[in-house]
């Protein structure tokens, strides 16, 4: 008599939640210090300095129908114009307030976006492995999502497997780079193939196809050497969806954007959707606080050097443990492959060393597990005798 | 080859947003002080001083990681444990805070309910006038909007109305007490009747026939004598939604909850379904340092005198004009009969007198022009002269 479908989604938490769950009764029976959980992209790294500062100085200078009265539903004008400012700055393009939409996060900007462009009988495309909420924001949308398969060993786009998918029904191609679950970059070389081959199916089939750039870990990218393209500038149907959680430390506070460019097919009627789809989806506006904060600090990242030094800890040590390991280039994730093919019962037996980890199966690659190392390095210290054992237990070493 | 819904609902702003932006444009060009705005729901008291207290006491005793990181779906326990606690003292109630999911605002619970509840063919009932809104969030969500008409001069239930239009497909009513637009509350007679009724017709229909209680405005009653009944105590399946952005004047904070009683038919289904709509619709958890605020101030109302003022002396002076106006008991909105037939045509003549009213039509009540007196009480006062010139222009007084 309800909607089984919600009641469903709302009963089967995602794995990670489940896991992290775990984690929190296991740390209330044996202690903190003895569990190691690397189930959640939750930074422990500090907001800038600056965010905090903007939130202490906003609250002591402005009145309070100003700091937490409505915005306009596309979001605060001042807010809207630094973004796009601080975008332009750094990547030499010529977007104005116009084009972007702020969100409450990237959840609601990824929801929004595909609901802005859905139609009966759409297919969405993403690559292996995935955000699993991708299925359920497409699904629920009443649409498909198709899953195309990468490189093995690199978790790099196969154009070959990618081709045959791409069809009359492809509404957009979603493209999370850096990635979670893997860390991997796209470089520009795989950008401008991409956009070469969207290009001619769209010539094929005769209406736009999106792509949907995801991209909260975009400032996440730990060497000087690897760049992140900026997609609008390869392919002109580029939708960015992007939230300041992982850039700021901010998961709690759900602020993002999305922009759509003025060079995208059909640029105001989307933009027009996407304001329709924020609406009729029971967003009214972003939180009104954080984005006079946002406007502040939109120049600022967080100290990632800890993300790095647990990066290469952890990545050097479980590769010398016998771990097949996909080197992240960016993200908070190393993604490994499990010492057994049934990476759920691997991720089993890795909880008897107090290790948890999370099965990448609803990431669209089974045999492969998930480490969150955006923990304390302390914790990756500790833990790496536990993957040694673990390692040990299945022969390895 | 986009959602065309969606865009449409992008491009029809709503007509309370569309009269709010022509006050923005015509306050530049004549000044902000010549133009009498009374579009827009936007509390002007500000909240308590114990709320940015909170923000800044919160900011400078606790760590970032907790301030600004991911809570629980449903919300941060300790907040949730406070809202509930409170709940139970004001009403007597035994919530706990498994009953309670902490939302992004009255839009975003109302959206969450109605689609955690909706399947198809489903009718959703409301009472005339209603919040514009409502159509399409169930709209949006593939159920209908059913509206059952009031008593034309006081707009309370008229149950002969409402009776025939509760059918098999009935899943829900949705109550607006104190309402917007009419700040008509329903009395406790009332509130049992409808009680009465449903359970009736539940019978009949053998299937619940849930009330959703959606009430920003509970704390906005300007009269000790008017209670406003808590309807979880008569009615046992009724999900209340909630918003803090009128009792503590945070309405860009987007910050609310949905209650689902354990006494609520299939309690369990129903509350996970709202989890799972939660998640498909993409919001991840509500605002946490927000969240934070509201568990210590969850007992805080805005001071209201404000609102009391104003309403006693717009409700005087616009009678004494010769309009007839209902007596708003609570919200802070004033409903007025427009003097032509056509509220439209009404609200373009007040224009040349610089007053903003927004027509009813979209409300379900033709006819009629909603006041928003959450103002100054001097642009009250000043703007009295130009209702008494528009009353003259009609050949009132």
């Amino acid at each position: 008599m309800i909607n089984t479908e919600m009641e469903q989604l709302g009963k089967a938490p995602s794995k990670i939640r489940e896991i992290f769950e775990y984690g929190k009764k296991r740390k209330a029976e044996i202690g903190e210090d003895k569990v190691f959980d690397f189930s959640i992209g939750n930074p422990n790294v500090p907001a800038p300095r600056e965010v905090n500062e903007a939130y202490r100085e906003l609250i002591a200078t402005h009145d309070d129908i100003w700091l937490h009265g409505y915005t306009s539903a596309a979001g605060d004008l001042h807010t809207r114009k630094a973004v796009v400012d601080n975008l332009n700055q750094r990547f030499g393009t010529a977007f104005r307030a116009s084009n972007l939409y702020m969100t409450c996060g990237a959840a609601a900007s990824l929801k929004i976006t595909i609901t802005a462009m859905v139609t009966p009988g759409d297919e969405f495309i993403t690559f292996t492995p995935f955000f699993p909420e991708y299925r359920v924001f497409v699904e629920t949308a009443g649409a498909r999502l198709v899953t195309a398969g990468t490189d093995p060993d690199t978790f790099q786009i196969d154009f070959a497997k990618l081709e045959p998918l791409i069809t009359e029904k492809t509404k957009a191609v979603i493209v999370n780079s850096p990635n979670n679950p893997s860390g991997v970059v796209f470089p520009e070389a795989a950008v401008q193939q991409l956009a070469a081959l969207l290009k001619e199916k769209e010539k094929v089939y005769r209406h736009a196809i999106y792509l949907i750039s995801d991209e909260p870990y975009r400032e996440l990218v730990y060497d000087p050497e690897i760049g992140v393209p900026y997609l609008t500038k390869y392919y002109p149907d580029t939708v960015v969806c992007y939230s300041f959680s992982k850039s700021l430390s901010l998961p709690g506070e759900r602020i993002g954007y999305i922009l759509v460019p003025d060079e995208a097919d059909h640029a105001a009627d989307l933009y027009a959707a996407v304001a329709g789809a924020g609406r009729a989806l029971g967003y009214v506006c972003a939180p009104s606080l954080t984005q006079h904060v946002i406007e502040k600090c939109v120049g600022q990242v967080s100290d990632l050097s800890v993300y790095k030094t647990n990066r290469d800890l952890l990545y050097e040590a479980l590769s010398g443990y016998g771990y097949t390991c996909v080197h992240p280039d960016g993200a908070f994730y190393l993604f490994v492959k499990a010492l057994e093919e049934d990476a759920s019962a691997f991720c089993e037996r890795a909880k008897a060393f107090e290790l948890l980890l999370v099965p990448a199966d609803s990431f669209g690659t089974p045999g492969y597990v998930r480490i969150a190392y955006c923990v304390t390095t302390d914790q990756i210290r500790r833990s790496l005798p536990a993957f040694k054992k673990l390692a040990e237990s299945y022969g390895k070493i």
